[in-house]
């Protein structure tokens, strides 16, 4: 029995969620529904696979299909142009097709709109999502269009991968190693730097050399102008057994990983071990971190939107890949052990349970 | 050059939506994008068509995707419980694949709503969301939460058809038949019956025995919680040539079938007639009409929700049909001509143009 005065602030997104997966596999003949022979993950990864057409029983892909909602006041930091926006809504799908080594096939987009939105901005928002699609040869499926106080856009990417290389949260073993597809923290402190009280105290660090201005640039445009790694996902999946894309800090994506197996494998006591001298980020953000007062590792553990790809890849595995002629960028920062925590050893040596905290809606 | 004054409501949603479409395929290769060997028609029908895993070659069905977006204060009269809410998010997806002649498969749901929701009205919403996956047999996939001023859902369903049996809404010839699959106008006079001014008329014509309380909770019953025509779509498939599901009213519904056949065959002059007498309502909605001094046609052709398929099937076709033993329940209502218009004729022999005036957003 709930309380009835409870609101959903009192249990927040995460637990929402979780009640919304326990209804759903007491109302929901899942395996049936799926024709799901194949006992593949359906909910609760970054994207859904479907067998489709089991009819024919032949085929060797999983189609992919993930949906993002995002709204104005909560998503776009009123730096953000309209364009950006358009252009943010596809990148948001796309990243979790990418974490599921999954090539994009299209995208459907549904847009809400005030209506006294002048028609340029309009324009703007739309050429930002296309011009998106054509940057991963995409095309615009389909969607809707309404009316809102605030602009609202919700997009459903669709993929496929094949059968065999997904790229799902579950997999991986004792003296498996973690990896990230890039830098990390640079999105955070593109986000720290719109906050007004830092901007004077940057100005006079660029005016004085200390930090380069392209620098500046370079974390503003990560923050406004994401990217999906869909071409690392798709090369990672040929090597990788798990990935997630990083969209609320490394430490929540950590667990997720962490979580996901415990949910697959009951008996598990996998932990995962990351260690600060391995963690991929420019010494820009120290010094600017130092300047604002903030630790570093906050920006790049608990402050998220990188959309870099969090992956856990075998050993022998990683040897193969570093043998491919075209390899990624990626960086090794811990290894998966049987100590059922996620932690961090320090520089100094010293270990510590990480904090799972991410951004959460509806706390 | 457009004027830089101009707001989205100067032009409404229909001539926005075509904007987009301009813009992308000016700047997006679909027939790449899509592999589009078919040729199939990828946008501005019910659902878009994706050709699933093309490498294979040997696929028969196309992949099926549409996408809806309902915001609380636009699209949920006040009279609807979050139950109800929740279960027509997934049917006004459910009948977009229905249109199609597709069999759903699943459904991404995203959700936005208040951080003070209650949470008993958060389960209840999402039990209106699992009970219409569980009635049409669907997997919730997956989708977000996010927080909002109202509520938002926006949800996206996804099928698959056979190739050979879509039920695009361009495809017919001169001397084919028109269709409805059930009695129109039910749901617009249901929300008809939630104005206030006229609540206390109807009342007394209850008591007078003049209209019976099942006829009204029908209508009430229509409006609030819709059914998609999914099993009537995958039978027509079989026989029709073209469909889409009335969400606009009849006449819109009527235009948009017209219109995508010039989209596609720029030179028909076919044309589209219906006939006052074979229009398929209930003899109360006369009734309740000229009580609220208003004409039923406006109710069925100008008012939606009704969620029946619209459809259009060749004569010999529709011979075949009728010697199925499982048959539908369908109206003939009209026939395709050449005359190059959308046209009712009146009980009285006068024949007019059909105004394409529909609900339509932005305006």
């Amino acid at each position: 029995m709930i309380d009835h005065h409870l609101q959903v602030s009192d249990l927040g997104e995460k637990k929402l969620i979780e009640r919304i997966l326990e209804k759903s596999e007491s109302l929901l003949d899942f395996k049936n529904f799926l024709n799901n022979k194949d006992n593949i993950p359906y909910i609760g990864d970054d994207a859904a696979l479907i067998d489709f057409s089991p009819e024919l029983n032949n085929s060797n892909y999983y189609l992919v299909a993930t949906s993002d909602l995002l709204i104005e006041s909560c998503h776009f930091p009123k730096e953000m142009s309209y364009f950006q926006m358009g252009w943010k809504s596809v990148i948001v799908n796309l990243s979790d097709l990418a974490a599921m080594g999954s090539k994009p096939r299209g995208i459907l987009i549904n847009l809400a709109i005030p209506k006294n939105l002048k028609i340029k901005y309009f324009d703007e928002l739309i050429d930002g999502i296309l011009n998106a699609c054509s940057y991963y040869k995409i095309p615009l499926l389909g969607g809707d269009t309404n009316q809102a106080e605030e602009i609202i856009i919700s997009g459903t990417a669709i993929g496929e991968v094949e059968k065999g290389k997904v790229l799902c949260k579950n997999e991986f073993g004792k003296g498996d190693l973690i990896g990230v597809t890039g830098e990390l923290g640079l999105a955070a402190l593109g986000f720290e730097l719109f906050n007004s009280q830092y901007s004077s105290k940057i100005e006079k660090t660029v005016n004085n050399n200390e930090i380069s201005e392209e620098f500046i640039d370079l974390a503003i445009e990560k923050t406004l102008k994401p990217m999906a790694k869909i071409d690392e996902g798709i090369f990672l999946s040929n090597y990788a057994s798990s990935a997630t894309d990083i969209t609320d800090g490394l430490a929540s994506e950590l667990y997720e990983l962490f979580k996901s197996n415990k949910i697959n494998y009951s008996k598990s006591k996998l932990g995962l071990k990351i260690y600060e001298e391995k963690l991929p980020f420019f010494n820009e953000i120290s010094k600017i971190s130092k300047l604002l007062d903030k630790n570093p590792l906050e920006l790049i553990l608990h402050i998220g939107e990188d959309f870099e790809l969090l992956f856990i890849i075998n050993k022998d595995k990683l040897e193969d890949m570093q043998k491919n002629n075209n390899p990624i960028d990626y960086y090794i920062i811990g290894e998966v052990n049987d100590r059922n925590k996620v932690e961090i050893e320090f520089l100094n040596g010293n270990i510590k349970e990480l904090s799972s905290k991410g951004y959460e809606h509806l706390l």
